[in-house]
């Protein structure tokens, strides 16, 4: 109950600030290197109201994923929902999770980061749910499309993997290369390669010959 | 000249076991993490012979990612030379340059750890260089394909970008997830969708319906 002395006025406020604060630290600094110091500082906030809030650094980490995953799940759910193709669907889908990419870089780079490099500590978080979450809606929707007749014939693992591809190129790029503006429309005009090919169609090629 | 008094009988042997026994390391603990000792035990030599060969740590680093990035043109080289049309050249550097990756994960995952995570304190790399290479030469040969009609016009960089979409998916699993045995032969299938297009062609289509 003492706890809620230290209880700041505008809750959320404060709450939000020391999320957003910690992400951009242990996205700059590495989880390992970001202190509960400069986390406090960068929110304006005092020690006591992240403890009050999260309980510790590794509270303020598990919430930004636990957080992440929810904002992740409901963009796949509303982009099943809003219903169309199978093809249509993958196009949201990508789009829209994309859009949820670029609006939280920082995030990202720091699950990359813990994902590829070493676990500097941080809480168990299993990155993994996310990419095979991801697959196994795109490799649903393509088993989808095939079945309708929409897409053509095949394995439906490696058309699966070419829209992933695209969608891991794209967020590798607005990661690792902000200068180059990759957006949602880079991202619909590469899936346009994936549905309809780089191939030009054999009338084409017989127009060049 | 008093070093030569270390330096092993099986130079090449020796010097060829440190840099794996790094390298397997550096990706299992971390760059920080891995000590000289560990280097050394693993490759049953003492510390004297490391010093002889790499002068250090930071050395033997230096060495594992330029003889890393000396074989990445390499491959390009021969996958360029080889000659056949953009379209054929595009597949067999793809093909060529993951085969390089699937024999060189370790390596790959280090990259990626130093990328992607904190610095650990390992020397200064230019890991965007393999990036922009590939996408530099990926690009030269789709610019090649639609100026021969054999592509479909369109945005180079789009085409691009699908195309090193496979390639980027395909090292990701087999990073990530060895357990799901993505090959060579799966890369080519990928890239056999983004070239084909994913989508049944019109005549399919209309059968369907």
């Amino acid at each position: 109950m003492e706890a809620r002395e230290i209880r700041p006025e505008e809750d959320d406020s404060a709450r939000d600030r020391l999320m957003a604060a910690a992400v951009e630290l242990f996205a700059r600094k590495g989880y390992a290197a970001a202190t509960v110091r400069e986390i406090v500082e960068a929110a304006g906030v005092t020690k006591p109201v992240l403890y009050y809030y999260f309980g510790s650094k590794d509270g303020i980490f598990t919430e930004i994923m636990g957080r992440a995953l929810t904002l992740f799940e409901a963009t796949i759910g509303s982009a099943l929902d809003a219903g169309g193709t199978a093809t249509e669907r993958l196009y949201r889908l990508t789009d829209e999770l994309f859009g949820l990419v670029l609006d939280n870089l920082s995030v990202v780079r720091v699950a990359h980061a813990l994902y590829f490099g070493p676990p500097q500590d941080a809480p168990l978080f299993d990155f993994d749910a996310f990419h095979e979450r991801l697959q196994a809606v795109v490799l649903g929707l393509v088993n989808e499309g095939m079945a309708a007749g929409e897409l053509r014939e095949g394995e439906p693992e490696v058309v699966a993997m070419a829209v992933l591809g695209a969608f891991d190129t794209a967020e590798g790029l607005a990661l690792c290369h902000p200068e180059w503006n990759v957006d949602r429309t880079t991202l619909t005009r590469v899936l346009d390669v994936v549905f309809n090919g780089a191939l030009a169609a054999p009338a084409e090629k017989k127009e060049s010959s």
